[in-house]
């Protein structure tokens, strides 16, 4: 993914993608000095492997559902729910719905 | 606002409010090491004024419309559109319609 410089005080759409959902690809909304946000899209069934970032995370339900995977258990967020994790915490992702969620990263130096 | 504690791993509602908004408050959703977050609810016509706080800053409107004002000119966001503010930004808010924004704010030690 290509990361776009920041855009300060310039609106960043982020309605769900609806119809266009499956023909659209996750995108770097922005990264600034502290955070990296941008818009994950996961297809029903696809799934990202566990990994980790040092710093903190959210993650939040755009469209769709998708479930979050760390410390054994299983986390289901429904469209319009947001999940917090804290950093350096391993975790899975699986598309239990086509779905597309923000993800905000805080950036650890 | 009471700041709750940050609850990993538990999916938040930030769901539209609808027609509860009129009655609902500004609410803090968690706070972590680097993160605050919180739904902010402002009615049509009222106004936050301008303040700053030290880390950078995202507001997602998820209903109504809201306006940013910062460095002299009004950003106008929609339900479903984002805005990211730098740091130490001087900025107003007032609500052009019944509005609830996400508000996610980097904690700066």
């Amino acid at each position: 993914m290509a990361i776009s410089h920041a855009l300060p005080l310039q609106p960043i759409d982020v309605q769900p993608l609806g119809d266009r959902l499956p023909s659209e690809k996750s995108v770097a909304l922005f990264k600034s000095e502290d955070l990296e946000v941008m818009r994950m899209v996961l297809l029903a069934g696809k799934s990202l492997p566990v990994h980790q970032v040092p710093g903190e995370v959210t993650i939040h339900c755009i469209e769709g559902r998708l479930d979050v995977t760390a410390e054994g258990a299983s986390h289901v967020l429904a469209a319009g729910q947001l999940l917090f994790l804290p950093g350096d915490l391993p975790h899975g992702v699986i598309a239990l719905a086509d779905c597309s969620a923000l993800v905000t990263i805080v950036l650890r130096k």
